[in-house]
């Protein structure tokens, strides 16, 4: 029988994708890595620490849901959002934000295949690159 | 100072999305709620038991991931996808599937607003709304 990996390899780098796994074969910060693949969306997964640059996507929402510990997604203009585990949300696109979290947070993006997680920011040590599957 | 609501309000329903909350609030089988809007797509808290109908979405992907329980996802042509806590998987466009529970699951779904649950399959009994917010 064909698996589901001969038959569409970018839908997802296996059959079934295990969370539990792929967060744990996560050891670096700020660095999305992909797990699976929705149309022209890419689902990531990655663990943060720390203060994010502030930056824009000007031609897309983005997805958080918080897996385990606490964020705080800051926004120009716009209450801060709190989330705890099991808590998601949505930045509207053209909303300049910046995700902070004191503790280690592991977390789940969604957003378009190819985004610069940095957004309109200048590239730097925070950029990452968008196409690492994990 | 303007709340996300007054922002956008398709965004979300409001500020945070607490999946917990969400689940919770969910009193039937098989009527997916939208809880957020991602762009054109709809992330929605469902609960599932027992066998859906078979049925294939042309035209995009759906995404399953896994809240509680487990779910068995048959396909026809592929291995079957089973699903514990915390799995995740993507039905690719074309693939013709019937999700399958035997005792409760709850599930987050992401397709694209508008999509119909029972896809190509006669409009029945499981046939549910696509457009209820919860």
């Amino acid at each position: 029988m064909a698996s589901i990996n001969d038959w569409r390899p970018l839908a997802a780098p296996d059959t079934v994708v295990r969370l539990d796994e792929k967060f744990a074969a996560i050891d670096e910060q700020w660095t999305p890595k992909i797990i699976a693949q929705i149309n022209d969306l890419h689902l990531k997964a990655v663990k943060i620490q720390g203060e994010f640059v502030w930056h824009v996507h000007d031609e897309t929402d983005e997805f958080f849901l918080v897996r385990s510990g606490s964020m705080t997604i800051q926004m120009k203009g716009l209450p801060d959002a709190k989330l705890g585990p099991n808590d998601a949300f949505v930045v509207p696109m053209g909303v300049e934000h910046r995700p902070v979290a004191k503790d280690e947070c592991e977390v789940l993006l969604l957003e378009p295949a190819g985004l610069i997680n940095t957004g309109d920011a200048p590239s730097g040590d925070l950029t990452a690159a968008n196409d690492d599957w994990i």
